[in-house]
């Protein structure tokens, strides 16, 4: 690493990134302002498009410092829509306000990337020798809020191939619920989608004995899968859960059983269970059920956790000395790409406060902007101490 | 009555009728065929036009004699749409083809008017003095496949206000599954329908605690209902019969748990039960598992079951007489407007083969017209026989 002297003010960054839509798949010139900072910075930074012609995910990959501990900050940049709710503000501004700073991808997650960036912008100015005490790199994709196929998942095969694969990796998903330090996460739930059809025999219902009704098998069966709990729990991890999110028949006649119900469902698992152990369990069900019915079943993510280690100690050591409070560490919430990661290396999340998210109106105090961006230099400084000099 | 020596062919009657378009509310000049034939009999024929000005319903009422025994026969002239799938011939040409008479309505249920017509014909003209013994009338709606709020049960209403109220009423409707001579149907179920509507709170599928999951609701309830039997059935009925004929939810967000669902139910019913006993229990099951939840009951018939008389006695010796069988007594299928007038006087039910009704291609073989023609005579005799001559 070569010291630069350079500072970031998060607040500045992440303004100029939020003023880029990029609303997935799109990247609205966010991922060039982020390349153009790191390359500033002294990262060597390496655009790694994926996918199909004409609609390729934008990644890029920028990395300091090639000795160990090497430590990589993942995140994206594409953001959900503004939705259909009027905001305030439009959503691309980035209008600051009473201190708080408003925008699409404010908390989730374009200002805990500018944090990241402005600590790492400190950490290496502060450095006697910089370019001899361990790396940090980041890992950024454009498609993390779309199908993720051509992203995250991909730049870690690429990082893999090219000797880039980190000790560390540090994901920066908000993951606080109300208060900045309170929860670090250290695995998430499996997630698994099913759609289900089933067959019948439609007919007349003064007449049920010589129809077959789906409405009923599906009933029987998603009264089973519902009425049975999946397990209780473990200590890291909450019971799994299974909802059925619809069920359609769209029968318009009253007096007809109809010849076919559809349903959809989705579990989220801890790792009790994996993707494979609930397919079997469901296509059970299924043949008990409704033996001659279809269920399309993908697992989008397998539960993982990470053994706490001692990235993790410094996270919430430098969490505890800026906050006051020791995070909780967690497997709740929805899934993220620290699921990819976790083939890797070890994984945490930690980042700012999400209440905002995918919401109207969503936005990052000012305050947290700085704070996060101070835990992330404290822990930057921890582990890298570790480092030879 | 005065015996006019005129007889009637049920073939020729069957086909004017069948070529008179009549789907319901459509008339299709059946009505006029139909009195035109009556009046030449000796009936005095009302024209009996009920409902809204510009789309009344048109029923007819006619009767010969006024004295004791008084046998009515019921039916309708309006029929369901010829449907989608393809006739070999046209649906209201009335084609004869191989002995065999193909049209819509042709067992339900011009077949049977045009039986029962050539029946007192013959009756009548047999008699040495017709006009004292007992007397014969029909009630005849154009709306029994339709709605049925300006049919038979305002007709029933206008003959009980006229002293028109039989004695025994037969409804000429298909009540034969496969061969003339199988059932007389001598009572109904009851027939309910259920609007079901429950709410819960929209949420993210990876935070269940902080949602409520209308599908969860609805299917505890619905899975109560299904599984546990209202009745094992009686001597003259089968079970109860609940089935749902429709869930929807039209969630296409399969991480998104769902604002509302929706379900319909139809409950077929014996005499067991009623409208309102089954309304108790439909809404304490709500009670239970979806107390914020709405649902819209209809009631479209109650249950009711005619003590066989010597009418159905009669009916029975005339079938027996002429197909070497015993109709068995029964109660099954969909519903008829012999629920309505059920509430008026003894009715009873048997016709035509019901196999083709509803479908393309219906049809009626003609030696069937003439064989029900001969029972329904030979009904008529023993029953009128026990009149004063």
């Amino acid at each position: 690493m070569n010291a630069t002297g350079l500072i970031v003010d998060p607040l500045v960054l992440a303004q100029a990134l939020i003023r880029c839509p990029s609303v997935t798949p799109a990247d609205g010139g966010a991922q060039a302002v982020l390349a153009g900072t790191l390359e500033r910075l002294g990262f060597s930074v390496t655009s790694l498009p994926f996918g199909d012609a004409g609609r390729q995910t934008p990644n890029l990959f920028a990395r300091i410092g090639t000795s160990h501990p090497h430590l990589c900050f993942a995140g994206h940049t594409d953001v959900v829509p503004p939705g259909e709710a009027t905001w305030q503000a439009p959503p691309f501004d980035g209008v600051l306000q009473d201190g708080v700073l408003y925008g699409r991808g404010a908390c989730d997650m374009k200002g805990a990337i500018a944090a990241f960036v402005a600590a790492a912008a400190t950490h290496l100015s502060a450095r006697a020798n910089p370019g001899s005490a361990g790396s940090i790199s980041l890992l950024i994709t454009g498609d993390e809020e779309g199908p993720a196929l051509d992203g995250t998942v991909r730049v870690l095969d690429w990082m893999a191939a090219h000797g880039h694969t980190p000790d560390f990796c540090l994901v920066g998903e908000p993951t606080n619920p109300t208060e900045l330090g309170q929860v670090i996460k250290i695995g998430r739930r499996g997630s698994l989608n099913a759609h289900i059809v089933v067959p019948g025999v439609q007919g007349h219902v003064a007449y049920p004995q010589v129809a077959d009704n789906p409405v009923h098998r599906l009933l029987a069966l998603l009264a089973e899968l519902t009425t049975i709990p999946l397990d209780r729990g473990t200590a890291f991890f909450e019971p799994s859960s299974l909802q059925v999110t619809s069920i359609d028949v769209g029968n318009k006649e009253p007096n007809v059983i109809p010849a076919q119900a559809e349903a959809q469902l989705n579990i989220r698992f801890n790792d009790q269970h994996t993707g494979a152990s609930l397919t079997t369990m469901l296509r059970g069900a299924m043949s008990r059920h409704a033996p001659t019915g279809r269920i399309d079943i993908r697992v989008s993510g397998e539960a993982f956790r990470t053994e706490p280690g001692p990235e993790v100690q410094a996270l919430g050591d430098a969490i505890e000395i800026h906050t006051g409070r020791r995070p909780r560490l967690d497997t709740g919430g929805g899934t993220s790409d620290a699921r990819f990661i976790a083939r890797h290396c070890a994984v945490a999340e930690f980042g700012l406060v999400g209440e905002s998210m995918h919401k109207a109106d969503e936005n990052v105090p000012v305050r947290d902007l700085a704070l996060l961006s101070a835990i992330y230099l404290n822990m930057l400084d921890r582990i890298m101490a570790g480092a030879p000099a």
